[in-house]
């Protein structure tokens, strides 16, 4: 029996009908070559047979005077956790969105280990995908979906790999990938968690706090704590999601940042700016002011260092304004600033300014007493991803999409992850909140084309 | 506007994560024969142009001071409502019965209107399904079957019939059914509801309670109030469902009653309290004490006269006598006994006494207190359905299974219905409290063949 930590009790805490707070990842394989006709339902059976789970997939939640506790599930029953399904006719990846959106919306079963994991049938063109699900109280995002990617192997020709829920500790430490950036909302709750202690005893702080004031009265396009606007996205919730995915040649992003001299993080706000500008026109609802987005980045520029230095930022969009290559500049300046300010800080105050940056959100999260007090309007988060094809028993990784949640006033969430050269982009927002969100796709296409075209690349 | 009436509301406070609160129809239909390679493709997107429901379609809930209200949605959205989904291979009706087990255990989202409808794909035999799920708010199960049926046609050449979502009041008139019983689960909470009112209202009451315990006292297999042995169908619920359905030839049944003359629902109890001995049996788990079944009837024996008068009895349903032919007797005492009582009784007494033996169930029901005071251990009700085959769009309706509630302390359900010369049985349990509860399918079958023998019939 093991106590939930405060933070993985928060998640509990906050989950409820209208926002579930589960993450997950959509797998797509094709079939290796000598695949017959029953290559999924023997894969299906082949899953079926581990009924045994390893450590946290066994745990389940024990409550006793308010405190909750993981316990073993003496009882697991791999038919509820595990399931076989199947695309409708014709089985497009339209077709696959939208089961990926109804699965994403429903409620884990709190009486059982917090996951599933569903096996899904009929994709044209000889494939098929794998959506995985687990409350973020037992894994943040990040550790979810490169457990996902344990369950795989770079080896075409490796066969019997266990599922995800069988993995072997020994496995697990092999297949560990290096990367290591904090989840942008289990970030979030960490640190709103943390927040009051840490707060009183940095005074430091409000020195910081007092500069970034001044800044923001003399400076238009900086952003402090609470200015960002309101929008359609910054609304409550309701318990149904659309998930929209796409992927894209990381080359595309490389060749932009290359003539515009900024990062590629850079051209990835600048696009999903763009998206957001074209889709928040769409509805009648784009605000004067830019949309801020809350976006974990790394401070360490040394790659050959072991370990990470994540930090959020708040960057401005600049969704208000019509020219690519003039919105680029707004947000690279913004990028800059924030992070050559967090160079000029510790890390213990690093930890600090970003809490106090989240209070707002996370008290809104938890109360509700303020939702006129924003700092930033959306999640976009760009998580490294493997660099070598990857394999199933055989069948190759085609793309992998990661399916985050969806907050009551941040109604979406942005994150994408890089695989071999692709970057895979997921978007998981509440579908009544953002009506034909998945034409932030489309609007994702333009807004790249666009700065092609601004850079002479088209 | 309009306010919810009490028992309405009362299905919204008793829903939980653990306990959904909507009941269900599975209609099973084969393909029209001039049906194309696209045919249902094409019939889920006619479906999704009715997007503009009719009440109740339309309506969702508004809480203002604790009181709910129905009103208007004004942003409909009928992808959230109507689901185009698929059979895994190779598509038998096991898979079937898995996915509706999975959609039923999953809650309907309170933003929205009540209800989904899952039109099912890929089933064998060029069959297709059709899941509507409606919160037992909005319409209890009986209306929600026959909600289903007035959708249907008994013309094979109708075509263009509307969804039931879209179905029009003249059309519904035209297509009501004349049979109109009290749905169980229904009943049960309508009588909760207004308990306190009558029991203090009618002392006449406290005679027929005497009776009843004296009786007790002299006769081992009458069924009083506080009776029904604790068991393993008696326990806490999670929220994971187990649904599974079979289809029986009617006349099978109506050859047993012949033989023993006693009625068609006796030897449904008969064959369902087999089916439970087995199951408890391999379960370890059969109480010393018969089981206890809440059954609704239908007091009125003349079927020409309009109308019912149904009451919910409380059947003996012999699970601790090893022979069928001894259960049979027992059980069909024991509705005799019940009705006989209630055929002395005015419709008051009737009413009042139906609320008093619902009491303790009622009240673990709404506040969990007293669990050891249990009235009955499952619910088994049988409604009448169409006698003349149905179409939709020229597609026959070969099969329908009433999918119900599961409740904490009563994690099964058995309904059933009939359907032109079929006996159409629904079980719905929680698959945790009930494991491998699908093998009351086959238990069900033993129980009718044992039956046969010892009637000789086989």
């Amino acid at each position: 029996m093991k106590a939930l930590s405060p933070v993985d009790q928060l998640f509990l805490w906050l989950e409820g009908r209208q926002q579930p707070m589960h993450v997950a990842g959509l797998q797509l394989f094709s079939f290796p070559e000598d695949a017959g006709p029953k290559y999924v339902s023997e894969l299906a059976q082949s899953m079926r047979d581990y009924c045994c789970p390893v450590a946290p997939f066994n745990q389940r939640l024990f409550t006793r005077f308010g405190q909750s506790f993981w316990i073993e599930d003496k009882q697991f029953d791999i038919d509820h956790h595990f399931r076989h399904e199947a695309l409708p006719k014709p089985g497009r990846i339209r077709e696959l969105l939208s089961l990926v959106s109804a699965e994403h919306s429903n409620l884990l079963d709190r009486e059982r280990p917090l996951w599933e994991a569903h096996l899904i049938e009929g994709i044209r063109g000889r494939r098929f995908a794998l959506y995985t699900k687990v409350h973020h109280s037992v894994v943040d995002g990040i550790s979810a979906m490169r457990m996902g990617m344990r369950a795989l192997s770079p080896d075409p020709n490796e066969r019997d790999l266990p599922p995800v829920w069988a993995n072997t500790p020994k496995r697990r430490e092999r297949m560990q990938l290096t990367a290591n950036p904090v989840a942008a909302v289990s970030g979030l709750a960490r640190l709103t968690a943390g927040l009051s202690k840490q707060i009183a005893t940095v005074p430091a702080l409000a020195r910081e706090v007092y500069q970034m004031t001044q800044k923001a009265r003399s400076d238009d396009d900086y952003v402090s704590i609470f200015q960002a606007p309101q929008s359609i996205i910054n609304q409550r919730i309701t318990g149904s999601r659309r998930f929209a995915a796409q992927s894209y040649n990381t080359s595309r992003f490389k060749a932009l940042s290359k003539v515009f001299g900024c990062t590629l993080n850079d051209i990835v706000l600048a696009v999903c700016g763009s998206a957001l500008r074209e889709y928040l026109i769409s509805q009648n609802a784009l605000p004067d002011k830019p949309l801020i987005a809350m976006v974990p980045v790394n401070l360490r520029q040394d790659d050959s260092a072991g370990g990470n230095q994540i930090a959020m930022i708040l960057a401005n969009l600049g969704t208000h304004i019509a020219d690519p290559a003039n919105r680029l500049r707004v947000i690279k300046a913004s990028v800059e600033e924030a992070k050559c300010r967090y160079k000029q800080m510790t890390p213990a105050e690093i930890l600090n300014l970003t809490a106090l940056m989240m209070a707002p959100t996370g008290l809104n999260l938890l109360t509700g007493l303020a939702p006129e007090w924003r700092a930033f309007n959306v999640i976009i988060s760009n998580v490294p991803g493997p660099k070598e094809p990857l394999y199933w028993n055989g069948a190759k990784l085609e793309g992998m999409y990661p399916v985050s949640i969806a907050l009551n006033q941040i109604a979406l969430n942005i994150t994408l992850t890089s695989y071999v050269d692709q970057l895979e982009f997921g978007f998981i927002g509440c579908r009544r909140t953002l009506p034909s969100m998945q034409r932030l796709l489309d609007y994702l296409e333009h807004g790249l084309r666009e700065l092609e075209v601004a850079a002479n690349l088209k």
